[in-house]
């Protein structure tokens, strides 16, 4: 016997690896996990080779070792495993033997050195974050991020730290260049954040699952070097390679002349545009927005089925101004923020329109900018 | 203004029509739903030319009157719009308009009298059958249908009525050629059942959604013709087209001399089942089951991820047996036997095993065939 774990342990190790493991299948290796127990713990590491997860869980240890087998079979085995002790034994050529109640189970595995080696790490360089702060900045900025390939540098959401009335601002900011939303929070220090870094959308993701059930009211730490960043929350470590490439000038996109300031109710106004959008094109989900006179007229019109139309409340005094938008985008932008009244400022219909919590008193606190169309 | 529905009831009905509209895209009628409002009621039809769903819904009618829109698009705004009345008018070259509370909607139409004329049917035809009989033989039954195409008349339960002892049995049965399952519940005489009919399974599917919500103490009604089956619950009513074709004669496939009985514990077999199968190979699915002197063992081995053995208690007393099985096959026969202990009977490695409840008088109350297989 080389050591035991608990089922529950392993197996909540193991579905956090998943979805690394496997995604590339250009090297056999890529799709094993690499298991190493010494001293008290028993380490799984995944990668795909841009994101690499390591966990440690409890074990007890009775012969120092490592190998590897099949991610997906390992987890598909112990999910099945009743609750209780799993004694795992190292054989040759690389097998293990997994043996768990009446339950025996002979894995193949391959040489463990041939996994690929994790960034290495300098404990001295990590910072503390709140939980809260992290999955609040991720859940405002990510989804505007863009999903095409070949706008790579676009992948992902910038990371950045500048200084603001003596106080440490952290932001985050994603666009797809149709949409943009940016996120500020008061926050400490971080290593390798002064002129800012791309985390692809994949990581980011994987940031946010390991993050789901864990206290807000916690901390994790993290920093970042030229080529990576390096996250840890509890036993589990995270290295995302960085997105190599130039962020966009984003303060340019921001507009400086909107005039036209609408309040908005948030629920409102996101249940109308759902209701018209099924009426918007299938390609472009355009939409006409229409105000005057304290009334949004939200309308679309789609070439096989038909048109809708609607009116909504919104505190409004300024010139009429008819304006095109992708629909969804404004959904989106909504989803994010927090207050139950929003702020739109248009200038023209020619002319980006920004959204932003109606409570922000930072005018940078948080927004979304949103392109207009033609419709 | 033609009609008002109130839209929680109008949602309900588009949602159980949803599965059948816009199944085939030969004609674009089919994609539609027929709106017919008249009397005090409004009836939504949809049909795939195999399946077709009628809901009969309270509405308050000013003027009779038809109409025809997309499916999919009318479910769309339905579901998004607020609580409360919904009120639509028909307009000219078969639009309809669609108000409520701020919205309007304009949805393009076809001529409701191009869409195709549903089975009729007649009302002193329909028996009475409790809702969960029902639920409870198509839950037993059809799992073991084959989804082959180019095996259409085993794509569907068949459904036949006998008297045994004086009373009406009602029968059920499904198989792929590799496993069977048949159950037989107490019922009463149900026109067109004598000489046996094949249901398919997409409509057993469709029969079996419509009947999750209702109360299974409640009854529905059914009967069938030559080529129809017609089906009515509550305000729900399905005429679903039979399979044309013979049904295999089932009787011959089951082992009569099958004299190796053991006795399972359900849930220890199926957690054994699940977790050696995943070491099975990919295709096939199969495994070893061996029993000797009260013990089962069963195992499996991949030929890229290594190999899985269990050991299981059971009642057996006989000599020993050894029997390949597809997992999946075991696994879903045992889900569908409600008692905790589950007879099992076999012959040989060649012969098709027996799975049965323990607690069934009746030697044909409810068995599944499973055959066995070359490990």
């Amino acid at each position: 016997m080389n050591f035991e774990v608990e089922k529950k342990e392993f197996l909540k190790g193991l579905s956090l690896i998943q979805s690394v493991a496997g995604r590339k299948t250009t090297l056999p290796i890529l799709s094993h996990i690499l298991l190493e127990w010494k001293e008290d713990s028993l380490y799984l590491t995944g990668t795909d080779l841009e994101t690499a997860i390591r966990e440690q869980l409890p074990a007890t240890i009775h012969r120092d070792g490592k190998g590897s087998t099949s991610a997906k079979k390992l987890y598909e085995i112990v999910r099945e495993l009743p609750d209780g002790t799993i004694h795992i034994e190292k054989k040759e050529n690389h097998w293990m033997t997994l043996q768990c109640g009446k339950s025996v189970f002979n894995l193949a595995g391959l040489d463990p050195d041939e996994f690929p080696t994790m960034p290495s790490y300098r404990e001295d360089f990590f910072s503390k974050i709140l939980i809260k702060v992290v999955r609040e900045m991720i859940g405002k900025s990510v989804f505007a991020a863009s999903n095409e390939e070949s706008r790579y540098h676009l992948n992902g959401v910038y990371f950045v730290q500048s200084k603001s009335a003596g106080r440490e601002i952290l932001r985050m900011v994603a666009t797809d260049g149709h949409r943009l939303s940016l996120v500020d929070r008061e926050g400490r220090l971080i290593r390798g954040l002064e002129k800012g870094i791309i985390i692809p959308k994949k990581g980011v993701m994987e940031i946010r699952k390991i993050l789901e059930d864990r206290d807000g009211e916690g901390d994790m730490e993290l920093y970042f070097d030229q080529s990576h960043g390096f996250f840890r929350m509890g036993k589990s470590l995270l290295v995302i390679r960085l997105i190599d490439g130039e962020f966009p000038e984003y303060d340019q996109v921001i507009p400086k002349g909107n005039d036209k300031k609408l309040v908005l109710e948030k629920e409102k106004v996101s249940g109308s545009l759902r209701r018209v959008s099924t009426m918007a094109s299938d390609r472009v989900e355009g939409i006409r927005f229409s105000v005057k006179d304290n009334t949004l007229e939200l309308s679309s019109y789609h070439q096989d089925f038909g048109d809708a139309r609607e009116e909504v409340d919104v505190v409004y005094e300024g010139a009429p101004i008819e304006i095109g938008f992708n629909a969804r985008y404004l959904i989106e932008a909504l989803n994010v923020i927090d207050t139950a009244e929003v702020i739109m400022e248009l200038k023209d219909e020619g002319s980006p329109g920004i959204i932003r919590p109606s409570s922000s008193t930072d005018p940078t606190d948080q927004l979304c900018i949103v392109m207009p169309m033609r419709i």
